[in-house]
């Protein structure tokens, strides 16, 4: 199938979650149409899809059967094997974002050398393999450092804060004696991120800043745009189009950025996908974070990013959602709920991106 | 099930076509799922659908299926079978909106003999049966008067005009001697049409005016908000609310009107679901007439109908979905396509939304 893909085309979509839903939902506005594969049966994103497969990631009958059922795939989180794509590529399908994003963004170790590579800046760091590497690493790492697990983990878990050196071998016992990445912290002022997209044919396009707000290692609040000087807004933007264009990307990527307050941003991570900190475009610009990820693996051309609003975004974690009819009586807060069963503690059940116009 | 809805439910419609599919994706947004009762396999709706039943509307084990599995049951047409709503009611689904709508709704004269009662004015017309009829009603309704079946026909299927006396029976037959409703012809300087809502509360919802232009009985393009005195908003919210009021209305409805540009407004027609005329609000306003109407019929608070912009909508009819490319470029080009397959002339395969932010 050449690209672009026209209306009526089928895109696959490795994971069921929230953010596999709401791409679902920017498909299906497009006049396409979506399949899903999930272990999960019953998951938000097969409600909004035209088919499921309930499969584990590397089941070849369930690869294979999406491979002709779909004329790209792409996913909704970083962890996608990579046997799953090769495996997919070497039935035909094509995948987007590529094999070597996803490699990248899968070791934090590796993220951070092509990070460097790309004149990307981040905290100083070392590779951990033992107790005694994070001995060696401190006196240039410096105190108090973050040691997390070289693959996997999210919304803070799989980490561990030394205070001090004597910690070392609680911290890695903490993380499960997994090969690590020992870094140093940040003295950031604030934390903001970016959502970039870049097309087929190597158009750019990118959102304004947000500023995050993280609780525990989960994200809270974003607000959209965040006041930011436009040379900051540019740096930001240089960094994603260093990273994007080495990594040869299609697709929405987002972000984190530490800003250190002096013009200097240095890069947290990078999520190969859309992202909760971009949520805001949803109810903030003409194209949002998800219609601009179809248009970018579809072929299509990438939309227009200005904000036409500015948007304050808080995630319902858990029991928050219990608040839905009170929010769905106030008028400036739009309510994008993921169809969850359970509202179990911390589990993300929801947004609400609360609009405020600009001053004309 | 209690009134709101909460998070979870399940709403059934009837229909599977675009106007379903719009609302499958407002109720998405809100994390409520939906099950879709149609005739047609690979419908539309059907593909951003939690589960569909592909059966005949009067398939007695289908109704029973939709209503275990629907908490509350809504439709995408008008001419839901009486015996369908009658069945669900039965079963213990309610159904929104109600049988009264459904039934003043699906009979021209039964429709314009209720308008007249709730202070809406409409044009002189007559009940016909037989061309001797219509002899006897012309010297009251004037010529040219069109004659309409009083059941079914849409976008200017079953419809004859009659010029002379002498062309009665031409018409009569043109119609298929159905039972049928002879209408003067209204004097008017634009189409317009109001968007109206109402909660199981009784709330009431408005949205601004639209001008509406209509190419061989099929709608082209929508402009809103239109170009109105406050007056006329008034004089059509007035119109709407005794409508909506005298129904016990619970849902979105679409009313056509003649604008006879001396302040006077006649009801054309009155259509008791979300109806195309509103799809501007998509991409208009917050809360759009997909959204509004699963919100009344979830019994959840209206939403706000304040417009951000102003927006000319076009239908996509037939080929013309072929210039999706160009459009997909177009940053002033929301694009809303219905995932259809063969584009036949006439067919409506989707609608851009071209928006102009007001001058601040």
């Amino acid at each position: 199938m050449p690209f672009p893909l026209p209306p009526g085309s089928t895109i696959g979509i490795l994971g069921g979650g929230q953010l596999g839903r709401m791409l679902a939902l920017a498909a299906a506005r497009l006049g396409l149409d979506v399949v899903i594969l999930t272990p999960d049966a019953g998951s938000p994103a097969s409600k909004v899809s035209r088919e499921t497969i309930v499969a584990a990631y590397d089941d070849p009958d369930a690869l294979a059967r999406l491979a002709a059922l779909a004329d790209v795939v792409t996913y909704e989180f970083e962890n996608v094997p990579a046997a799953t794509v090769a495996a997919l590529n070497g039935l035909g399908a094509p995948t987007a974002p590529g094999p070597l994003a996803l490699a990248v963004a899968q070791d934090r170790v590796e993220e951070k050398t092509f990070l460097n590579g790309a004149h990307a800046p981040t905290v100083a760091f070392a590779a951990v393999g033992s107790v005694s590497d994070i001995a060696a690493a401190l006196p240039r790492i410096g105190l108090p450092a973050l040691l997390k697990t070289r693959r996997e983990g999210y919304d803070g878990k799989g980490q561990a804060w030394i205070h001090d050196a004597a910690e070392a071998g609680a911290a890695f016992a903490a993380v499960g004696a997994a090969p690590s990445i020992l870094e140093a912290r940040a003295a950031f002022t604030r934390e903001l991120s970016i959502i970039a997209a870049r097309g087929r044919d190597g158009q750019t396009a990118f959102y304004p800043l947000s500023e995050n707000v993280h609780e525990g290692g989960i994200l809270r609040t974003t607000f959209a745009p965040a006041a930011v000087t436009p040379a900051l807004q540019a740096e930001a933007e240089r960094i994603a189009g260093e990273v994007l264009g080495r990594l040869d990307y299609v697709g929405v990527m987002g972000i984190e950025l530490f800003d250190l307050g002096d013009g200097t941003l240095l890069v947290n991570e990078i999520a190969p996908r859309v992202h909760n900190t971009g949520h805001w475009t949803q109810d903030g610009c003409e194209v949002d974070q998800f219609e601009q990820h179809i248009r970018a693996v579809a072929g299509w051309p990438l939309g227009d990013t200005t904000p036409a609003v500015s948007v304050e975004m808080t995630n319902l974690l858990g029991d928050e959602i219990l608040g839905w009819a009170d929010l769905a009586r106030d008028p400036a807060a739009r309510l994008h709920l993921y169809g969850k069963g359970e509202p179990r503690p911390g589990r993300k059940m929801g947004h609400v991106n609360r609009v405020r116009r600009f001053r004309g």
